[in-house]
């Protein structure tokens, strides 16, 4: 017995302006690395080149962290990572939910078997500070806060380095989603005293999406180190991956790593640490800055007040009587224009426009402004 | 506070010739189709790659089964993937282990609270159906059977179709390791009644390493609805992960998938269909046979017994006063030739010789079989 093989012809993708919440315009330094010769996981060649690239994830995370490194797996599977290693059955959990990623890491807190403590607040705005001041205050036994830094289902920013200052207050570590800031507006791990903290490939380090780069503090290892019960996963476990990704003596087999995502990722890092981290920080606000005014100009309103936005991440409303899922089909298919729909609460009432990476650029800007103009006539 | 930006050249891999245990060499095809420009996860054009990829899995898996697809993470992700889901704490499981990756499986139902019932056998043979009947006969109440197809450490392969119906037989799913078997030798899922199983994308699909190809009967999926209890991995639920890739209905957003190593496995199925699968598997026995030829013909002997072994996974004992790594270093600095080495309980006495997709072909077998004569003169 044998099924027949499908008859299908090779994918070749429409071209695209990617302004939605990620994945973003991937430069084609970094498209053609993805196409270079694959080779193996263990060869010392290639063992140089992780070397490399977790020297550069430090420049773009602004850390010196000895373990800062890619995943191998999307964002979510960053967030995993940190969840189920530095949380045991039993320990509290602050868990700040301002959108939908805070969402996910109550889950994460759950499956983990953590008892969250939830400090909410209103999508669209920061984290309360005060409000978690006071989470402390009646939860003085917390181990762990946990917070969105940039809500890419809002595109809010929360003070990080507030939130992080009162959780080392209360002893407590400061765990950190930093998925749609990194790169594209100052996340700084140690000046702050971050913990640990995940990110994504696709948004404005402007590589394929699939790889999460991760970081954590020795305090975040000890913790770790100290579990009473090992990690639930087996593939996320950092006692494991640390055998292949530290670098100290031999490296040893844990799974097979993903190597031409991982050529990608370095490239991607180069242009990043060619332009400079902060000229990049720069950019993103620049190109926001333009953004906003013809958003602005076109009536249309931001969700997130102006001193909370995140520059790389636009949400606004939808304007009175326009149809949502039909105006960004046609944005797609006439413009070739991609952009956000709504996520979760916000579906169906907001636009959330990316100016990630590589997609934050002067031609993307106006080339969204035009055909928003013309689909909004 | 800012940290300087390293300065580091663009990687360009050295030229290899991949014969270890995996990843193998990647055919320009798939190389060039990951280098295409990426799109949303969520763009229509991505979504009917996907329906395309699944027809295509389904094909290397010869299989009917609806819920197929590619989990975005290596293959240990994807045999985590089908544990978490399979498992629920208190579930018996009989286990068997003959190599490494049996090994790992025990790791996971230990981690999923499952009770394991281990069936050892010795590593470099196939595992032994009777130890298995009677494993079931001791063990009634027994949910699950898991095994490796193909060890990847030792190139055994066991009786899979045997191993189901025994499972079959005693109301148990079966669960299948086909990371190395998958498009080299036959793995016909509907054919033995497999359960749940898991492949990779970089061994003999060709694709890049960071792909899991996995697939679940309807047997399965009914268990994974009737769960008592959360599965622990919010990455990993299938009852989440199928929002977005069952293709029922509106495709919801799960996590970013990896849009361009999808391009890359999309593409390489395509080279299996326009090979057929059949050919595929009549190719790999057929280099195997020549490479066993040339390697008996160095004085190398098999760690397999001729009716047991893989023909993509050649393990041969080190000959007497071979320093292991040096030569393997010989090979690689010298001849660009990748070998496997061993590993677990066989590290230092054995080497693994893959001849995985587009590296089982002539050339590759030739080249290897002149560094060997050369190494070990």
């Amino acid at each position: 017995m044998s099924f027949a093989a499908p008859r299908i012809a090779p994918f070749q993708p429409p071209r695209r302006i990617l302004m939605g919440p990620g994945p973003s315009d991937v430069p084609p330094r970094v498209l053609a690395a993805m196409a270079r010769p694959t080779i193996g996981h263990l060869d010392p060649a290639f063992g140089d080149m992780m070397e490399q690239l977790k020297a550069l994830l430090r420049y773009a995370f602004q850390t010196e962290n000895r373990l800062t490194f890619p995943v191998s797996g999307p964002g979510s599977v960053g967030m995993e990572t940190c969840f189920v290693n530095l949380i045991e059955p039993g320990d509290k959990v602050i868990v700040c939910i301002n959108g939908v990623f805070g969402g996910r890491m109550l889950e994460n807190v759950r499956r983990c078997g953590g008892v969250p403590v939830v400090v909410e607040d209103d999508w669209g705005r920061a984290v309360d500070v005060d409000k978690v001041a006071a989470a402390f205050a009646a939860h003085a036994d917390a181990r762990v806060l946990a917070f969105v830094h940039a809500e890419t289902s809002t595109g809010a920013r929360s003070d990080a380095a507030a939130l992080a200052a009162l959780a080392r207050a209360h002893g407590a570590l400061t765990l950190m989603d930093c998925v749609t800031s990194l790169a594209g507006t100052p996340v700084l791990i140690d000046a702050w005293g971050i913990d640990a903290a995940y990110s994504g490939s696709q948004k404005c380090l402007s590589c394929t999406p699939g790889l999460s780069p991760v970081t954590f503090s020795e305090a975040a290892i000890a913790r770790v180190r100290a579990r009473r019960v090992p990690v639930q996963s087996w593939f996320m476990d950092l006692n494991l991956v640390l055998g292949y990704w530290s670098g100290e003596g031999r490296r040893t087999y844990h799974h097979t790593a993903p190597i031409n995502p991982l050529y990608g990722l370095h490239e991607a890092l180069l242009l990043l640490a060619e332009e400079g981290i902060e000229q990049a920080w720069a950019r993103h606000q620049s190109m926001h800055d333009t953004l906003r005014a013809g958003l602005e100009a076109l009536g249309l309103e931001f969700v997130v007040p102006a001193d909370e936005r995140l520059p790389q991440l636009n949400s606004v409303r939808l304007p009175a009587g326009v149809d949502d899922a039909a105006t960004r089909a046609r944005l797609l298919d006439e413009y070739g224009l991609e952009i956000g729909a709504g996520l979760g609460a916000l579906a169906g009432r907001v636009w959330r426009i990316g100016l990630m990476g590589a997609s934050a650029r002067r031609e993307n800007v106006d080339a969204c402004l035009d055909a928003l103009a013309a689909v909004l006539k």
